[in-house]
Order: C-alpha cells, then structure tokens, then sequence
C-alpha cells in the first residue's frame, strides 16, 4: 500500500518543553494553556470553529522515539499492545487530543486553548469540531486503564527521544 | 515545516462500495459492520485491546475531492470552514471515527466491528483504546450543529472524487 504523505497545517506552542515532564493527556495538564498556530494558507478554514467548546487536535508526535509493538504504558507496570496504549511512540506517531477552545484569533490564525498535553513547536495536521453525538459515549470500557493502580500524571523519557 | 510520511497499517473492509451512499458517522451507521485487518508486521500491537469496548480508528479519506477551506457540510445549507466540519475533503484527509469492538482475531490480525462509516478498502493508520475520562464531554457545545435542521446521515457525492 502507498505511502501517504502529510504536510503540517500549523504549530501547536505549548509550556510543555521536556518529554520527560508533560502530562500524560489533556485530563492531567491542569488546564494547561496553548496556542495552536493556523499557517496564514489554510486560516479561511477556521470559519465558524470559535463556537464549539472543544476541539480534537490531531499532531505529529515530533519527539517519540521508534516504536516498539509491546509498550508499558504510563499508567501500568506490565507490556501492552501499542494499539491498545495511548504512548506516542507508535507505527505511525499521530497524537489524539481533545482541548477547550477558549479564543480565535481570526486575522492570525491562532486558537487560545486550555488542556494542552503535547510538547512545544508539536507539527499540527487536522482539527476538528468535538461533536458529543460522535465522540462521547461516557460509559464505554477502557480495559487495562480501568483496573491499573497507577495514578502518574506526567510523562517520563520512556518515549520521547 | 517538513512533510510526513505515513504508512498504512491496515485496510478497513466495510459494506460501503459508494461515496454518494454512505453513512456521514458512525453514529448513523446503522451499526454497519465491518473488519479491521492488520498488516501482519503490526498484529503484535493488537495485544490487551479486546479487553475495550470501543476503539479509535484513524485512517485515510483514500477517495475524498481535494480541498476547499470553505464546504457546505452534509447537516447544513451554508458555507462553513472545513476545521469546523467532519467533512473528508480537507488539507490532510484524515477521518476520526470511534467504533464497537466486537470480536478479536489476533492470528489474523482481524478486528470485527459494529458503526462503521468510511468506504471499503480504506487505508488505516492508527487504532487507539477508547477512554471515556480522556475523550468523553457529554455537553460539550457543537456550534452550528446544535442549530441544524438538516437531518441527513447518509453522504452523496460532494466530497467524493
């Protein structure tokens, strides 16, 4: 199957600046602010974003080191499926992240969020609209992640270069 | 910013052969079912996620149009920017759709799954666990979606080369 190739729509700045001390995901930042850069070509596409609550951020996870197919996660202490982890450091290391939209700044591309969990200058690819008939189903069960004992919060260097 | 290079992962099999007749999300899926296969030198990954009861699919939008910045979304009758719609055609066609996880096969490599919404033969990119405390907001506000009188679920051809 080809190879499919991506280009950056913009920048997401975050407080973040270590892969060994940021939050583990947006739930743990402790409101953490961020501004998500829109480049000056694709900023007409922001129309209408400023009335949504939230907003999903899908990021290239610039720092992850190399995957590996079985990872202990953060928030237990044995080996599970990558694809069954939320660890960065995967075949293809794109983030997943829902923050709160609290501004737009239409004339320069930036979005002012809150719940920012990825590291400084992270590659943005999409945005879109959170939308809970879609996205939320309250009561689904997470596995391994309901029974883990582990209550870190921030990340260590386990996945990032 | 430098380009990405994303390999597939997988194939998503659905029942969905027609852009102009599919379901817009999963949610109006009608739980159409489908199979998830894994590329053999991924299944490793695949380990502990059949303990969840919905997973993340993250794929490519392979027969989306080229962008506009500006789309008539398929629940609206005006313009609205492409970051604030769940449209397929955008800079980086990436689709975002949560599913039921039915069964496992981990020899295969097979993920059999109820709600799926993108067309046959989709490239997947990324699977990640559902976790109702990192991606669930029941009342989360969803803009111009709220107001909707359209009632559509099912797609026609305005993003579909």
């Amino acid at each position: 199957m080809e190879a499919i190739i991506i280009n950056p729509i913009g920048i997401i700045h975050t407080p973040h600046q270590l892969g060994s001390d940021a939050p583990i995901q947006p739930v743990y930042s402790e409101k953490a602010g961020g501004e998500v850069e829109v480049f000056d070509c694709y900023r007409e596409g922001l129309s209408d974003i400023s009335e949504f609550e939230r907003i999903w951020l899908i990021f290239w996870c610039h720092l992850a080191k190399p995957y590996r197919l079985k990872v202990i996660p953060y928030r237990d202490t044995v080996e599970r499926g990558v694809f069954a982890c939320r660890a960065p450091s995967r075949p293809n290391s794109i983030g997943l992240s829902v923050v709160k939209l609290l501004d737009v700044d239409y004339n320069r591309g930036i979005l002012t969020v809150e719940g920012v969990d990825m590291l400084d200058n992270t590659p943005l690819i999409d945005i879109k609209p959170y939308v809970p008939k879609f996205d939320s189903f309250q009561s689904s069960v997470s596995g391994w992640l309901e029974r883990s004992s582990s209550q870190t919060t921030k990340s260590d260097n386990r996945f990032c270069k």
